[in-house]
């Protein structure tokens, strides 16, 4: 199968001049008529899905990837997300930095959608409603492709959106998926700087530095966490504990979650131990530096940090334990290490929780909270279409405003420059 | 001479990363520390400058682009205007999006700097002191450069510069200049990702593909502007004549000069021929479409439209004419040939003034008034460092704001996710 990424370029943009002119209403029912033909043609999609999930596991995919890849039982949430996002209010069209100048023009600005967006991500298929329903929303059209594993279920929703579209007289082009999973066509994608604006990876390191070093398009880059909590020793050490649970197993294959623990040195000996018996209980494996060791007893979850792991995101069950003489230490290492997602101080000495929030330089800065909060849903945004780790446009978890760009509106009575 | 591009970028780092600890009167104290450091090394400054016009009239460089590159008369220009980004309100450090959530939890959002600017340029070497103030006025280091006719005008603005910084305990390598005009130290800087978080391509249409198709760093495209009019039949005649005059020759050589005039055809015939009549006072060219042509007197400077003449930015006393049935088809060209930068409608019905600023998406849309005013001194950012025509982080001109970048803050009280 050969893809004419020039033309779905094209016919993505024709779409998106159209799509710019329908107002929140008109948007709102086209995400309705999407939720609502997803449920009438649920088992078509269905036995897309478990087409996909037999061959996952003809192939071997381990069963975390065969779960993400599962629909069986996520297809109402899906559904669910899509009408919600009906629900948010619409940034397009919101007017600010009105004011009229000394000589008399008239100056806002006005919030429009982008354009045409272009989102790669991986095996979870619910992904492909999120995205286009966020696009949709925003008055986007986005060209989406996904993992290669769900390609007959993103087939079945992507056909499933066209129709939704089509009945409520909105471009179908709107909403595309290249169809094929050649990785040619990704290079393509980013390549086709005259129709679409911008390009958002969802996905590991590689796919982030592919996507930076040869496309020729805007790229918001993130998603890639190592993350830090420093524990001071004027924390209270019951909720410390508590929170360093939570960062590092609520969700451990998750962006947000704790990598790497920092403990300042005086409390090591009294503050560490208790770490340790609290998070083995849910089954986390330690890399600790020698001073963290020292204070430690041996056991078959606690090994020596090796070269490197203060630069790897875990993404799973272990953490990097490491003592430090003081703040000025932790900040060191936070500045070498991070990258810059979410970083966080365990502290009640209000000078130190002040120097954190000014002096660490991360998408989000956390005082006494847990790093998993960085997300859309979490911080009030209703929705999370990446978090972004870069600094230009939008930086930490993005929502519907990160969709949108502005134009200035310059309204004269004949006026002319001097 | 080799130039170390990977130390550039590591001092100009660890420069960023002081710099964002500065406040607001201690860079401002660096501001006027440069400002009075030129005055008093004009001297110096000026002889490398005569160096460089001499080396320009000995290559036969045209009296235009030597005229751009002479420091001789604006030197006190160049220090005022230092001066005036000390008097420009600071955005870093504005919090903004304060909220409680349901749960307690304290987020806000806090402006940064963005951390490393790249800036190329052409001749201009009061730009040098443009960008400089500017980057430090938002506390970015920023690695400069600069065009090869004004290496050594420029070589001693830096040191000038540098000596300033240094002076109020400032870091030195906060503005650095590439020193060596080798084309491929432009290459290695587009690929410092490593330590430079934006570039800033200022010049012509060739350097900012270079940049797009070669840069890891985010590239803020833009300054390419193919400006368009359209005289609707309701449009004040007198005030059209004198809006498009102002917009194609109050300064010709730019991005928001205008570039075509679309006339609907009911007025063509009594409108065309005024605007030959005053601009030809102004030793403009005029490229016409057929219908236009038919409508005015023959001339030596009224010649026929070529093909591709729609899409050239003349930056010259030059413009296209082109006769229109109606709105729509004004749109449709608009639409088809500008480059999002400035277009406008003259007009006097409401209906047509807001189709026309809902449905043209360029960086500025005007209404009665001269495209001229896209610039971020005449549109109240009190400065200009680029001209956006892209759509990500800032569109149209961009000030201060737009160096920098915002982190979250989010404070709990041993808050986890459940």
């Amino acid at each position: 199968m050969t893809v004419d990424m020039q033309q779905l370029g094209r016919q993505a943009k024709a779409a998106s001049k159209r799509l710019s002119q329908f107002d929140t209403a008109a948007k709102n029912k086209a995400l309705h008529a999407i939720a609502g033909a997803i449920d009438a043609n649920s088992a078509a999609i269905l036995e897309a899905n478990a087409a996909d999930m037999e061959d996952g596991r003809a192939a071997g995919l381990t069963s975390a990837l065969l779960d993400r890849l599962n629909l069986a039982r996520r297809l109402d949430g899906v559904t669910s997300d899509a009408r919600s996002v009906a629900e948010l209010p619409d940034p397009v069209g919101e007017e600010f930095d009105a004011q009229t100048l000394p000589n008399g023009l008239k100056i806002r600005k006005r919030r429009t959608p982008i354009g045409v967006l272009g989102v790669i991500y991986e095996s979870r298929p619910n992904v492909t409603v999120d995205v286009a329903t966020l696009a949709l929303k925003t008055g986007n059209a986005v060209i989406l492709r996904g993992g290669s594993e769900t390609l007959r279920s993103n087939l079945a929703l992507i056909d499933t959106i066209q129709q939704a579209l089509a009945s409520v007289g909105f471009p179908k082009h709107a909403v595309q998926l290249i169809p094929d999973q050649d990785r040619r066509y990704v290079a393509e994608l980013l390549k086709l700087s005259d129709y679409v604006d911008m390009i958002i990876p969802r996905g590991g390191n590689r796919l982030h530095t592919f996507c930076r070093e040869n496309s020729t398009i805007p790229v918001i880059t993130g998603g890639i966490g190592i993350c830090h909590l420093y524990v001071d020793a004027t924390a209270d050490q019951d909720t410390a504990v508590t929170i360093v649970q939570n960062a590092k197993v609520q969700r451990p294959s998750v962006c947000n979650a704790l990598d790497t623990l920092l403990v300042q040195e005086s409390i090591a000996e009294a503050f560490i131990p208790r770490v340790i018996e609290r998070l083995t209980q849910d089954g986390v494996e330690f890399h600790v530096d020698e001073q963290a060791g020292a204070v430690v007893d041996a056991a078959d979850n606690v090994k020596p940090a090796g070269a490197g792991d203060w630069d790897i995101e875990w993404l799973d069950l272990i953490l990097g334990i490491r003592v430090v003489p003081d703040f000025d230490a932790a900040l060191a290492h936070i500045n070498e290490h991070s990258t810059a997602h979410s970083d966080g101080i365990l502290t009640s000495d209000p000078a130190l929780m002040e120097r954190f929030l000014n002096e660490v330089d991360s998408a989000a800065v956390y005082v006494n909270a847990s790093t998993r909060f960085t997300d859309g849903g979490q911080l009030g945004l209703g929705a999370e279409i990446a978090v972004s780790t870069q600094k230009l446009h939008a930086r930490g978890p993005m929502a519907l405003e990160a969709l949108t760009t502005y134009k200035w509106l310059i309204v004269g009575e004949g006026h002319t420059r001097p």
